[in-house]
């Protein structure tokens, strides 16, 4: 049986599971919700984009960006003139980040959220309508990565998020790609996943309705890939491409 | 020529593009950024997942949630139980909304954004590695709807957007559920788009490394649908799930 946890009794550090806590006990579906560190991190491995949010002048925003994961660390990187690289790093005009500091930094409050939409789930009512998906919320400081070494990592985690293997087939940054490019660090700690899976939860007295009622499933894929138009054709397609 | 539209200079109303704010014009990759309103439109209708964020006690929440677009409205909906919907009228612990009042919806500051993936850019570079997509982010004061009229509509455009036609072969939500269904609005006026195409960037020099370069472009689909367990066979698939 996996280790259960409580907000109230659940140890904190290397356990399998995620603490919960106020802000990731949802307030309804409750049982969609879960804390497994193998759970997350699945969710997490299968996505490269996450929308990542943070608080500018008082107010939301939510940004489409990639992220690697190492461990129990998620990265994201940007331009360092970028806003949320720049608040994060207490040279922007604004940042939320209160919990503690290292160092000079403030570091930013980050709401990091990555979904998969599985299916869509036609009920016979249009109030039980719905989607199959997996996601997780991610809540933290996100802080610059300044560590030359744990920056390599981290953009190397970055680009095999993506595809795996091909930061060892690409040419690594320089100094002045690396001195361009800001690396922010969110702990996984506070964190949940929520999960919808199987099909549409009728009303019994809808069940006679002449409406059709199931799952259509979502499907992900890539297509052929497409050369540029400089490449020497004497260079093969990698394996790790023809294996996506 | 589509109208172009500066800070400056860009006239309020029924014009063809939105009009650019502080916070929608992007302090990096301008030349990414667009404000037609057929632009936005279509990158939203393409979608039916978006990623709201809202401020609670400070921090930010990202969280996945189906939306609907009526011309100008986009509408999100929830439980009356949940959070961001009973923060936006009013009686949750905490809210955000700051601008203005209609009666006593106090509103919530939003941002909606939307994204699609269309292409994985693979530079010889680590460094040029992108991401070709089309998203869109929408700033506001998400208010209840509490107008019956519009609340029905504004359901019926939220099951439409995920499969058009569908809300046409379902039964309507009754009063018991449209009590316990919240619906917020959004109107889209402080928008842009952001959009990345085409192939890799490579820096000149790097042009004769060995590694593979090109677009391998993302693929979304659907699978066979897959009927309820109960659903009567003599219920055919209807027209517009074939065609999805």
């Amino acid at each position: 049986m996996p280790e259960r946890a409580t907000p109230e009794t659940a140890p904190r550090g290397n356990t399998t599971v995620y603490r919960p806590t106020a802000r990731t006990v949802p307030t309804r579906a409750r049982d969609r919700a879960g804390y497994d560190r193998e759970l997350v991190h699945g969710i997490l491995d299968e996505a490269y984009v996450c929308h990542l949010g943070f608080v500018r002048d008082g107010a939301p925003i939510v940004l489409p960006t990639l992220y690697g994961r190492v461990d129990e660390r998620l990265y994201v990187h940007g331009s360092t003139g970028s806003r949320p690289l720049r608040m994060a790093s207490g040279t922007g005009t604004d940042h939320s980040g209160t919990e503690g500091t290292e160092g000079t930094d403030p570091g930013l409050a980050v709401c990091l959220t990555v979904t998969h939409v599985d299916g869509l789930v036609l009920a016979r009512s249009a109030f039980h309508h719905s989607i199959n998906y997996r996601s997780v919320v991610v809540h933290g400081i996100a802080r610059q990565v300044t560590d030359p070494e744990e920056r390599r990592s981290a953009l190397d985690a970055i680009v095999d998020h993506v595809v795996p293997g091909r930061s060892f087939d690409s040419r690594p940054a320089n100094d002045r790609e690396l001195a361009a490019t800001a690396v922010l660090r969110l702990d996984l700690d506070e964190v949940s996943a929520k999960v919808r899976t199987g099909g549409p939860n009728d009303e019994p007295e809808d069940v006679g309705l002449p409406h059709w009622t199931g799952v259509v499933p979502v499907v992900h894929g890539y297509g052929a890939p497409v050369p540029a138009d400089d490449l020497d054709p004497s260079v093969a397609l990698p394996d790790y491409l023809s294996v996506l």
